[in-house]
């Protein structure tokens, strides 16, 4: 592959950050360009009619063509490496982790993290606040789901680790900028651990 | 494979219907359970313990095992069939239209059809009457996204069918029942019939 791999992103963002995760891990450079979302960077018409039509990043540009959601440009990174299993069920398995992130997941622990860290609590629109215990507690189920799920396992799935650990780590490990108790949660904190030590692993601030 | 798949759903889901749809197209045999979501019976211990902790379904079950997240279930039921492009851009561009339906489409298209079909507007709590307004909005703007990407395409990814169209159609062909109104998307009105003509097509009252 000799096209630049570009990633159009907001780097605090846990979906930015998991993409340059999976990348290293996988010894992939990749070259990265800052958009400040607070400011609308990404609904500029140019945004929208080049870039993500969607007006999100992360966006993962390869040569010409540009690639949105975050877990379908780890996937892309990914493709044929030992970070998707091969095993029909396994590589479902996984799927069903990257699925449950974005919508059980995500939503919750890192919008109220991007509420209390970025916008501020005071700042909040009456929806937002109405909408914020429930957010809060959907997160504690959340991780409470994951704590279960990973006694007695080192990894979500299988006996290795898959991007199903790469892209549940991103917005987990920064769960307590939102509030969140990690130490309620000790499988989950022994997990991210593990995910920590990976070979070649970097932090969302690097 | 001589396991039997079974599916435990909510039949007018479009969440379970796209598996259904999967596994027709594909020729695919399932069982089919039903439980009814309103009364609650995929929150009960006895499911929460066996079938999916996350007190939702569809799940797929294979044998012994339970596989949550309607568009994994998808993927292990297309696993190495035309419906998953072999190319790297192409397969990754297709989990980006299904990880945009769970993320943009679904939360706000379904959940509009479920609150006016089945819980009723009258019956909404404030919060969900506080949300309706803007999961409308947000349901149309998913709509006109999917009607520029699809003038002039006959397919979501690529120059064929792939589960990007069979998960997306499952809520689109329904919109109506949400209030949407599909004629003011053309182009997606055409995609609709392209695949409620492929081959093996099922009905969501089949």
């Amino acid at each position: 592959m000799t096209e630049t791999i570009r990633l159009h992103e907001y780097a605090p963002s846990g979906n930015c950050y998991k993409i340059r995760l999976t990348a290293a891990l996988l010894g992939v450079p990749i070259e990265r360009r800052h958009y400040d979302i607070v400011t609308g960077e990404t609904r500029t018409p140019d945004f929208l009619a080049h870039v993500n039509a969607n007006g999100r990043i992360p966006v993962l540009q390869l040569g010409d063509r540009f690639l949105p959601e975050s877990n379908a440009a780890c996937l892309w990174l990914a493709h044929g490496s030992p970070l998707i299993p091969t095993d029909r069920f396994d590589q479902a398995d996984m799927m069903r982790w990257l699925f449950w992130e974005q919508y059980n997941h995500e939503p919750n622990i890192a919008t109220v993290r991007y509420w209390r860290t970025v916008v501020g609590e005071a700042a909040l629109d009456d929806l937002q606040k109405a909408l914020l215990p429930g957010k809060v507690a959907a997160g504690k189920a959340a991780l409470a789901l994951m704590d279960d799920h990973l006694r007695g396992r080192r990894w979500l799935v299988g006996e290795g680790p898959t991007l199903a650990d790469i892209c549940l780590y991103a917005y987990t490990h920064v769960a307590g900028e939102g509030g969140f108790n990690l130490a309620d949660y000790p499988s989950v904190a022994s997990w991210l651990g593990r995910v920590a030590r990976l070979p070649g692993h970097i932090a969302i601030t690097d």
